[in-house]
């Protein structure tokens, strides 16, 4: 696996920084024959575009996206498809302080002491827009695994938690949050509104759900559908936590809890839980898949921070620019993205392996 | 990625089952002319080895490790080192009536799904036996990082914490359950026992810390350090969450709280807390790397459970055989393994790009 | 390592259809702070761009490449590099008699086959107009082995070999044949005249010496330097054959003359001769690299020649278009761009696992 | 990939020098269900063994197989196949004076400049023995390719080629060089008589065809068929080239010669030529499958050849030792055994994305 590629035969690999002309992704290894056109990625990069409330960045970004190959006469070719989003609001102007000195909570050290240098434009590399990339190949992965539904939503942020008996589906899209819990969603509107105002920023918990997997997706031991999982959410950006069904409270149940008991059902068992979350042995077990992600507060904060320059002297930093308070938020059709493109590439593994 | 090899230049596969003749491990990319021998690798296998208290499986299994490729004259050559461990105390027919129906909460339907067939043999491939390689080749793998030290322990039992006051390194080696708070390990002791005669099991959770990793490591954005941590963690066995540093707390902290701020050091900046669990955009701050895996309860109980059998009928299964009441305990060698076998190939990587 | 994506650590992807918008080059794993702009790349472009001579296709094609990403104030930044090459002059309707049948010695029928659809403009992925994208990656990559020095040159066409004794470096970018004799260049261009008025092609065989490599590149056994080199080359588009150093002749070779003697040298070794190639046991021995690379004729022709159509009737077809009459000669910059990519590839997996 | 690896979805590894205590492969990726037992791999390991005639190394190897994973109840599981194969005949005093200096010819330079060591026990790793692990790999791949049958021979020893007119596939197992022409195989005695007694050695070329690879095969552009098969191939010990159907010829045959035409078929079209060896861009053709590979002849001879020692002094060397006089001859069972190992992969990654 190379350094910005993810998977194994349904592939991708992203390129391209925040201050960049564009960005963009490669889709390797997609079958032919999909019906595929640029209408079929852009509602998905919509959904995860900046500046559409004020609760995300103010950066004004389109993220138009244009597909320059692998497709002929409306239809996946089997090669490459190269995917382009022009980057057009770029000021670069709002980083020059941000230039002298490593924020902290960012990968401005980090990215320095492993490069040795400092591309300051934005974060560069590492700025939570590559995630656009990620989103526009993952609306292609959809197209390979049209048995799959993939939904993806907030379940907490700034610590305070959806009440599960809220939970509706049709809220996730009425509300800026993705939040599936109106109540909850009310709240979280203050909160982030407070947050803002001080200068400060909220992390948060996104939920997401695979219904449709069918049972024996997932390559044991060292490409399990869940160890791929953990990889993806946590290559994105912001993340610090992964977890699969039941996750950390698994861990605190007794056996006879926390296993899934099964009865026989029509086509597949019938399972009195899914303490799993839809996979046993890294390979899944015909439930929804589930996992849930832990997305840090933004880094990029008014609030003025102890730091030094990068000449190794004591100073502080305050971080201007456009930032979203909560990233959390926009990390939800990220997950989703990268559900569809690990549950694609598993799919014509198993596929290659088993033959179905 | 093969399905049952990891890492990317420093790399291993492993193979073998519960209850056939043998499990091994192939370390491939060692760095040439360092010392080895299979005194080197046994201390760690012993550290996982069962039967050791009546905390883990009665298991005999004295798992002696041959070297049998890859080290001439003491020194390895830089081939494919090739790890060997006999099964000396396979009883196969503990495991006559689990050939009939699935174990809620093994892998027992999800293997069967995938592949057409039940290896029945305490689990085949998918039991926790194969990480007695990971611990043999993360042994190797030590060699190769002799600026890391790395040390896990259990931090949680069936929900009952330590207390982060007792922290006591010297304890984790003084009792069974890698406990680093004497107060807890005796708590435990008596949850375990009362689990264990229940017929039930207890989930677990694991800290790991590699001190000495400079900053640099990691590969962005797919390769990313953390993310690389997350799919080993994920690839244990009964794994069900990772996360970093501050972890899924992190997400309940706001910017300025979870931002580490930074002071001029002497080789490097001081931080004043490392809620990023030393890794900043996938690459290492040159902080303590720090890494949390939650374990679930152990699934073969002897607890009835509600199942069906191959043929889909309905039944109820009881699983004898010899087991681990907390199969999180012997979880922090592995992790241990797995956290060296990750750091070695990303200095290595790190090493090809960079140079240094 | 994925279909469309080449390398270990220092890799690139390609995509782009001859007759698409663009076609580019995703650079990954390349050393950060290395000098790179356009100007780096364009002259290598430049050397394989169509249009030239009477003796390569006459579409017209600026191959003005454009750097999207990777580099920052003038320097590789150690992400991904990404090169877009427009496509200026693609007139797709000289391909409307191409659709309706297969042209023999072409990859029509069998990408077909594989993917179900015929992208009959200009051959779509499997044109060799792919090959500028090797071109512009393989520019990058020679930026990372200043240590070598990579000529390619062209040995033999129609069956009329060079003669060594009249070998000129000087020669080689003085004919439009990249032929180091001038004698032989003569004759290719009667050749050539005469089998481009015939409606024919020929086939040529490109030779690429690569000097200062050092001695310890390439990893046994199956990432060995000449084994890369092998895959490399034979990936080119009408290639048939790769030999290494003496080739198909060693097998023709007694062993006592095969077999480089070795006498005390300065820094390294000397050698009496260099059979091996500059390899042996897939690592380089200091000497130059030497592979020869057989090209077929081009396929397109204005010949008429027997085939079938999409529906399987027979019929007769004349490719018209316009193409090589021996895409060989535009092989040489192509094989010069590959042999870097594997070089710094190779340099980079040396010094992940030897430090060096 | 890893250095030891090959392959992607169907992948082996493989370890083990010539004179440590055993040799091994671990295939992975196996599909599940395939009927397997070591009477499947033996006859494969026992046309490669040596010391069955003259005119092979007379070290005595069993060379029995035993399966230690991946197999229940006789049938594969889909987990990893580990085979080894234990040393039996390992005189390392032979190789006392082989220590003091390097032999031309072999890898023992290059290995000592890339590791900074000399395993001068018969080659270590570099030697030929591993190429049994490569058999014991490709029997297995047979078994997941029925529909192919792979037929290698030896068309040229020392110069002296087959007349293809007296082709006879029954005439390959009757002689000890798998010579399908019943007249050279006789003169090839003698030459072979005459270069052993002379204390040389000489070369060979093997070619391999494989019928019943249907249309669709290869993944461009990467992962081309003809690619997969030149590094496979290159990554045999003693290769010096590879080539495709017509190969080397190709570039001297005109377009019209070189296209094979097409005509109606009933399955599938008639091709009234083979000259590309079954594989046109990249994808295989449906018809049969043609490579042939340049073997050197073998460096360790008695002749007395001209070297230095490891302290760079000038010196002679003689290898004793016990050597095959062509090493190219037991190259056609590992031929055939690369080959089976590259399509069952191919197989396994076509069906993975285009699904059949």
């Amino acid at each position: 696996m190379s350094y910005n590629s993810f998977g194994h035969v349904f592939r991708f690999s992203t390129w391209g920084e925040s201050h960049g002309p564009a960005l963009g992704a490669v889709v390797d290894g997609c079958p032919p024959g999909l019906p595929l056109s640029e209408a079929d990625i852009q509602p998905f990069l919509d959904r995860r575009r900046p500046g559409q409330s004020k609760f995300t960045t103010q950066r004004q970004e389109p993220d138009a996206v244009k597909i320059l190959s692998g497709v002929f006469e409306g239809r996946t070719t089997g090669t490459p498809i190269s995917l382009m989003i022009d980057n057009v609001d770029q000021r670069s102007k709002d980083y020059s302080d941000v230039a002298k000195a490593y924020r902290p909570g960012h990968a401005d050290y980090s990215y320095d002491a492993k490069y040795g240098l400092r591309d300051y434009r934005g974060g560069g590399r590492s700025s939570a827009r590559e995630t656009a990339a990620r989103v526009a190949a993952g609306a292609v992965a959809r197209l390979a695994i049209p048995e799959v539904e993939i939904l993806a939503y907030v379940v907490e942020i700034g610590g305070d938690k959806i009440d599960r008996d809220n939970f509706e589906v049709a809220q996730i899209e009425k509300n800026p949050f993705f939040c599936p819990d109106e109540a909850a969603a009310g709240r979280w509107e203050t909160l982030l509104d407070d947050a803002r105002k001080a200068g400060s920023s909220l992390g948060a918990v996104v939920e997401c759900v695979a219904r449709g997997v069918p049972a024996g997706w997932g390559a044991p031991l060292y490409a399990k559908l869940d160890a791929e999982l953990a990889a993806a959410m946590m290559s994105i950006n912001a993340t610090k936590g992964v977890e699969i069904g039941a996750g950390f409270e698994a861990a605190r149940l007794r056996g006879e809890e926390n296993a899934d008991r099964m009865r026989p059902g029509s086509n597949m068992p019938e399972f009195l839980a899914n303490n799993s979350g839809g996979i046993a042995g890294g390979i899944s077990t015909g439930q929804p898949v589930v996992v849930r992600v832990a997305f840090k507060p933004t880094s990029s904060i008014l609030t003025p921070v102890e730091t030094i320059t990068r000449a190794g002297e004591a100073t502080e930093i305050v971080t201007k620019g456009r930032h979203d308070p909560c990233v959390g938020i926009r990390g939800a059709p990220v997950v989703e993205a990268m559900m569809a493109l690990v549950l694609a590439d598993q799919k014509m593994l198993h596929r290659a392996q088993c033959g179905a």
